[in-house]
């Protein structure tokens, strides 16, 4: 059994933590790495300071296999994310000939060819370029550290780009039920079963549906069979307590 | 002028960094502070590891005026926010009086009354409450930390009954121009009209409308007659680059 490779996610701006804006990356990253069986340990979201930032990337990078950096490396003043990772780093920062080619190929005319847009050809020396096929400007790679945009969509074209190049283990593989069964009945037994399986992972998150409590019990798995197994007991233990448990599709079943 | 507040938010919970579930409340949070006229400089999502959550709320709690915790605080082993915090604070941990009376009032049928659900009730020794008017178990606050749980709509019942408790400063007003000007183009202009009024938090978020780029200006800060001058520079800087810019409605003026 491959061991599992750990990520964190370190998302910049003042406009994530004023609820300017909501984070959409943090979910897509998540759910990508599961895929990859990268395990998202940790997210953290640093305001537009550089101190905070340099100190969260050196932090995290010291610690997990990957980091992700989203945000803060567009052509404006409040885009400084770039610039703290050399210097979390101690490298010098400068532009990376590449990138400064693809601005000139995508900037033909002179006069869109802004010192604002230069800037987005800056990087730690040695880096290596994250291609960004929607809007040009590129994040780069240092050491484990990937340094991406932060409007979703280019994110997510740069990450498919990299993701061939991440070293996983086995994904996990998670099967869900869902029962009328309130939490607060569950939780006892499910603690129990959960005892028993100490190295299978078992969730359980509350709903409310038109008044009446219930809940989604989630079984993560690297192996199929274990999930299939304890998924199957989770639905015995509803029964058993009056509910009416319903499995629910899994992503990976539904794509089997 | 009063200095600002500054907060942390730590959200607890795999199932945010699995991507399973997004987040809402940062945002709600972000937002209902800074009406209060405190910062969230930093928010934290930890996975269900006791020493992770130990971890970040004390580094969080130490560094600012206040932490909000979310998620983990129901009644399933998975729950593990409020005896990490007990832990965090070198408290001992065991039955609130007022929340176990809370709960005894909920769950008057004795086949109700759970261990699961009495989980609940348990505290850091001398915290306080914070009440819950949407499912009963409460949250509690420990000096400058506040627990609450990860369901939106419980959470936001939670912060309301506290947030009269909160000292906060003056709120930063803001004002948005959008316009067709692309970042790159505004972004070194717009940098100088940073570097001439550092107090005020200028910042640009770009966006793209049927493939065209373009980019909201926000400008920030406690004066609402400074805001207005620096967002009429702005919007002259705008118009002097060829630029259509349309001045945005400010919840603060809408509000007026």
């Amino acid at each position: 059994m491959t061991k599992a490779s750990t990520a964190a996610l370190m998302i910049v701006g003042n406009e994530i933590l004023s609820g300017r804006t909501r984070d959409a990356n943090l979910q897509f990253l998540g759910e990508q790495l599961n895929e990859l069986g990268i395990r998202m340990m940790e997210a953290r979201i640093v305001a537009d300071i550089p101190e905070a930032i340099v100190e969260a990337v050196n932090t995290l990078r010291s610690r997990y296999d990957y980091v992700f950096s989203t945000g803060g490396i567009g052509p404006t003043h409040d885009d400084i994310t770039a610039e703290c990772i050399a210097k979390a780093f101690g490298l010098p920062f400068g532009p990376h000939a590449e990138a400064v080619a693809i601005l000139d190929a995508r900037y033909e005319n002179p006069e869109d060819r802004t010192p604002a847009r230069y800037r987005m050809a800056n990087t730690p020396e040695g880096a290596s370029l994250i291609y960004n096929p929607v809007s040009g400007a590129p994040g780069f790679q240092i050491e484990n550290v990937f340094v991406m945009a932060g409007i979703p969509r280019v994110m997510q074209g740069m990450f498919d780009g990299i993701k061939s190049q991440l070293k996983g283990g086995k994904p996990l593989v998670s099967r869900t039920v869902r029962s009328d069964v309130p939490e607060g009945k569950v939780g006892g037994p499910l603690g129990e079963l959960q005892a028993k399986h100490p190295d299978i992972d078992i969730g359980s998150y509350p709903f409310s549906r038109d008044g009446t409590p219930g809940s989604n019990i989630v079984v993560r798995a690297e192996d199929p069979a274990m999930a299939d197994k304890v998924i199957a007991e989770v639905f015995d233990l509803l029964t058993s307590l009056g509910g009416k448990p319903i499995m629910q599709k899994s992503a990976d079943e539904s794509a089997a």
